[in-house]
């Protein structure tokens, strides 16, 4: 069996699909994500096999670009490979794929194995050399485009929440995709299709943290939104990121 | 094929796995009700056939019993049948198994069909009277448990809330798994684990109404929790329920 590029069967159930009538983002990423955990498993690299060693992937970086939102029911297939090692980091890339193999959405997401006793990165190329890496192959770029700090002059809106139960997964952080979650009850998206999405994942939160959600308009003529999602007690930035969009004609 | 009692294989993914480290309330709420939709279709009576007559299926009732949580990554089979039409009613039963055919959960359902045009049920005999009902077979009881009002002399906590837009489905509605998410986020679940929950469903919410959670304990001794979901706008009752559970030792 060919395992360089992996190939998940998804069909979009009615909860994948919010108010929007189409994918969310935040289910998007759960099945970009779940394609890359089973393709980990298959490759040897699995969170049981890496856990042996105390070691977790932990996303770091991901950007997506939407060609157009799978609908309710919608048999589609994510395509996925590990593409590179980049330093510190492992690149993988996503396609996914409607019926007639047209390409709905690209994705190109950035981990690194963090060995969690001594909460410090590891070297992935040691445990990856063998590995079937497709360098050839390019979702987009050949690393997700790094995001600029916002600049001093934006006005902010600011929306706050606290991290509550169902924000945690099995590790007892937040996972990463209830940040576009949190971004999307904050801007409310009713009016708008997102086109694009860039984030950049850094400080993780747990239960009972407040939570800062700052977004602002770089340029007020243009669809493109910047975000930062701060940990109120530090400041420290948890999560920053951005999305372009177009208006939805109703 | 048999058709009768629809078989349907789910792996418990990463996402459908919480703090807990099992199968969230939520998630399998998702798995019971994605089952039952995929029965339906097959029988001729899903989303898009009744959609065509404005007739959509409401969930009333849920009762479920859980013997063990399913594990991250565990296969499970869900199994699902029509039992009966109960005047207004027609009552749905679930039954989830582990790889050895044991029972993990048990569960039992009802719905009404419900003319959006009109806003009012539909007698359900006409459309179902030819499809393979399974009375003989019962999960729990003969109809989901009804609920007794909330006593006066409970002292009830108070937990606020407001819709917002990743609360709402395709139909711009709260979908009813979030009521049980926001109870697990109320309640804070973490030195607890569910054995059986009860939920019934009476007005639906809409995006940015605020909602007050309330939950007591009928006796301080017992592992028994009472909840009612409101519009605090109105007073009115969207979803009452209750938990009982058994203590974590940590």
């Amino acid at each position: 069996m060919n395992t360089e590029i992996w190939k998940e069967p998804v069909t979009i159930s009615s909860f994948d699909v919010g108010a929007s009538g189409c994918l969310e983002p935040t289910y998007l990423m759960k099945h970009l994500q779940e394609a890359a955990a089973k393709h980990a498993i298959v490759l040897g690299v699995g969170f049981e096999e890496l856990k042996k060693d105390n070691i977790f992937w932990a996303l770091t970086h991901l950007q997506v670009e939407i060609e157009r939102w799978p609908l309710m029911m919608e048999q589609v297939t994510v395509e996925t490979w590990p593409r590179n090692i980049q330093k510190l980091y492992t690149t993988r890339d996503f396609l996914v794929k409607d019926k007639s193999d047209n390409i709905l959405i690209r994705a190109s997401s950035a981990w690194i194995m963090v060995d969690i006793s001594r909460k410090r990165p590891v070297r992935p190329y040691d445990r990856l050399q063998n590995k079937p890496f497709v360098p050839a192959i390019m979702a987009l770029g050949d690393f997700p485009t790094t995001l600029n700090r916002i600049p001093d002059n934006i006005k902010l809106t600011e929306h706050r929440r606290q991290v509550v139960y169902s924000d945690l997964d099995i590790n007892h952080h937040v996972n990463n995709t209830r940040y576009m979650e949190w971004l999307m009850d904050a801007i409310d998206p009713t009016n708008i299709e997102i086109t694009s999405f860039n984030l950049h994942f850094s400080n993780e939160f747990r239960k009972g943290e407040a939570v800062n959600i700052k977004t602002g308009k770089p340029n007020t003529d243009t669809n493109h939104l910047i975000f930062e999602i701060e940990h109120q007690s530090t400041g420290k930035t948890g999560c920053s990121g951005e999305i372009y969009f177009k208006p939805i004609q109703q």
